[in-house]
């Protein structure tokens, strides 16, 4: 495998960063985690957006356009001779003089590690190996106010943390946030069906603007299912007819049981995760 | 200058880590920053067992003792040929296969970096140019619910974006828990003196437990000083009659102003100054 490193491709294990890598001493990178189907990236505008976004928030001026970054994501894909894949592109703040105070980012840290995954749309398979276990944790997730959750950062000791909290056959965590209102997992967002349509946590929560859950909620309403954001307590999920998770790997993953308590797929789920097939199949497969 | 990485010394310009490795990917690592004097580590007992702590609440297991980590630290100094300096040791759980969930540490990465710092003790100089000009920031403290505060790793975007609201002239920030009581700084703990003695925000809340923090209390009970720890306000600092910051790089450094009004130090920040000077003095340049 070749992995895609300050411009360059080189063998997974010649890649590296420095110790003094600002990634490394702090944590102090962004980063997005992308979906390949058929040599192209799914929803590439959106990840771009979101990194902006982060690279904006953390104060990362890094200075290279969008075609750009997309072209490395790319070249590493054809240097790997990856058609679908899983690509995570990250870009930290690099070395730097001087202890935690940042100065600018005259010579960021960009990588690109990708690895096979199998293909989408309706011909495709899914990653995961079932519906998923979940559990709620101790572990609350870190308020805006402390980190915002709209940054994707390299900062993931919180989801870390609650997943160390699992019990050997659970999938993923379910993080309330401060007041006790669920958020989201480790590496998900949440949805769950309820009588009147979908809901989901507000983004006013801690909770990552997930481009998978942006592309359901789209999806959602091009099929007329009335779609809630809010704040939203386990027993809600817990009492629903059906739950999934969201993210760019996993697409659309039914919640088999919260805290022990069955809840699984159902209709709503099922035709959400149809036409998100679809949607890939059309974009990338045509 | 040499830095040790997983038990070897290597040019710092080679001195790296894997992308894939947890510190790079999520900060999934523990550290410590430590004094040398006179070619040994000032509080070593205390540095491991809190690295020890650290290492058990992320779960790193990583199989190491504490004389092997000593040792490996001082190598570094005596490598560099240095008697007065900077030591940064860290932990993380390696490269791991899977994604998130951390699998057993069989493989840890640790990494010690090494800089010059001038002599302590009576005879020495301070770190720091002058006393500390601090500001109260927007960003909280993440809270222990979400990442224990006694934990010391790499995550240390908390510190960063707090730090990124500084005017230029600032040193240091005051962040404050969710509660608005203050906590303490991106790299230091706070102290002030009051009416009856000295205060310091207590452990209970979102507290590093500092090493130089807990001399400063040894010393104050040594000289018959009331030390007294809880939640404070802003307000609290602001009319305090004295108050300075303590790390193991700064040992103490008065603050001389806080949002611009000024405090600075005393006949109290001064007697503790001198006391942890001689402290220093007698453990490693008699």
């Amino acid at each position: 495998m070749q992995y895609h490193v300050n411009g360059n491709l080189v063998p997974a294990s010649e890649a590296t960063v420095n110790v003094r890598d600002r990634g490394f001493m702090y944590g102090d990178a962004a980063f997005e985690t992308m979906r390949a189907y058929g040599s192209s990236i799914f929803e590439w505008a959106a990840h771009a957006d979101r990194l902006a976004n982060t690279c904006e928030t953390l104060g990362i001026d890094h200075g290279l356009d969008e075609d750009e970054l997309h072209e490395r994501v790319l070249d590493t894909l054809r240097a790997n001779e990856l058609e679908d894949a899983y690509a995570k592109l990250s870009i930290s703040r690099g070395v730097q003089p001087g202890k935690l105070t940042p100065g600018p980012t005259t010579d960021p840290t960009v990588v690109v590690i990708v690895s096979e995954l199998p293909r989408g749309g309706l011909e495709g398979s899914d990653v995961w190996d079932g519906p998923a276990t979940v559990q709620t944790t101790k572990t609350r997730r870190v308020p805006d106010a402390a980190i915002p959750a709209d940054a994707k950062t390299h900062n993931y000791l919180n989801g870390i943390l609650a997943r160390n909290e699992l019990m050997e056959s659970a999938d993923e965590v379910l993080l309330r946030d401060a007041e006790g209102y669920v958020a989201e997992g480790a590496t998900s967002n949440l949805f769950f069906v309820g009588e009147s349509g979908l809901y989901t946590p507000s983004l006013d929560g801690p909770v990552l603007p997930g481009i998978t859950r942006s592309v359901v909620v789209e999806l959602a309403d091009d099929a007329d299912i009335p779609v809630y954001t809010g704040q939203y307590t386990t027993d809600d999920v817990r009492s629903a007819k059906e739950a999934f998770l969201t993210n760019s790997t996993w697409e659309l993953r039914p919640i088999e049981t919260l805290d022990g308590i069955e809840i699984g797929g159902g209709p709503v789920t099922t035709l959400l995760s149809r036409r998100f097939d679809r949607r890939v199949e059309q974009r990338h497969y045509d």
